[in-house]
């Protein structure tokens, strides 16, 4: 098929997006082609606007399309409480609960001494620098609970002691879980941090 | 998050894609973001090359970007075999396999009464013209084995009956098969089908 090399390039670079392999590619890049019109044109400009305005905001790292993100140049969210998370996507959920009222700060990524990720590759420099120069009382560690995200909190409540108030995230049993089909080490954490009814 | 318009605008529509949902949806568009000149710019510069040159083969409907697709115009598939699949997928999946030397029919789509699909609603008026001015000489039924792709392989063999040799993929066990995965159907199909070893 020669003469639908640009079709075959395209299934190409959709198929190294994450969650789809090459079958789905071909499936998405034919529903496209199919609802040009309608769907491939839109989609293909929304990618241009998209790519040309895009950028990481200087003071905390969010995905915007401002050097500072709409969080950070809020006054509303200026309470003193400084969520730190180790990507975009975790900020992002973070904000669809809609529950945090303050500002957050993006690592990108955890310590990871089989990468060679050392505290300079991610944003704590920037972090301490925060925490120094901005009206911060408390943080909070929103890591994720494996390894790498609990050595990454440990390494920057080390960094931050005695500075400002240090919490994490609670760990316990989900909304809507069911122990059976817990894992033990989270049964254990829920049990040992049980509350009064 | 509202000057991030254009980026949610952007992970709505990836939302929409087959095989995508609102959550892979966002991953993806992230990927995207952080590879911003390796990966979004030039994939929404192919988004727009395949939405401005891609069309469907006159005479097929195969997805190509001329007006005759290759298989058509090629001179070393006028072998007077004529393979009738419904899909565009299933036309890609015949030429992966790649043991097929003759050309094809796209339907697009199957006799529907449900959803008031004729054989107006398809190319089988085409294939009709086809199978009476091309130099044909057998007609491969290769639709898909459910309900709607049978009925409507059985109106295409009345119709052609008697101008044409009809005849349709082999049913059976696939290759690599195991008997106790597969369904009582295929096994039933497999064993009236069987042959001297």
């Amino acid at each position: 098929m020669s003469s639908t090399r640009d079709i075959d390039r395209l299934i190409e670079m959709m198929a190294k997006l994450p969650g789809l392999g090459p079958r789905s590619a071909r499936r998405a890049v034919l529903h496209l082609i199919r609802k040009r019109s309608l769907l491939l044109t839109p989609l293909a400009e929304a990618m241009q606007v998209v790519a040309a305005t895009a950028r990481e905001c200087l003071n905390c790292g969010n995905v915007g399309t401002a050097d500072i993100c709409d969080i950070c140049a809020s006054d509303k969210r200026a309470n003193g409480e400084l969520c730190v998370v180790e990507d975009v996507a975790d900020l992002w959920a973070m904000e669809r609960a809609g529950v945090f009222k303050g500002r957050y700060h993006v690592l990108g990524g955890t310590l990871s001494a089989l990468d060679a990720v050392g505290p300079q590759e991610l944003r704590i420099p920037r972090l301490i620098d925060r925490v120094a120069t901005e009206n911060v009382t408390e943080v909070i560690l929103a890591l994720n609970a494996t390894v790498d995200g609990q050595t990454t909190a440990h390494y920057i409540a080390d960094q931050l002691e005695g500075q400002v108030r240090l919490t994490s995230l609670a760990q316990g049993v989900p909304i809507g879980g069911e122990l059976d089909y817990l894992d033990d080490g989270t049964i254990t954490a829920a049990l040992r941090a049980r509350k009064q009814f």
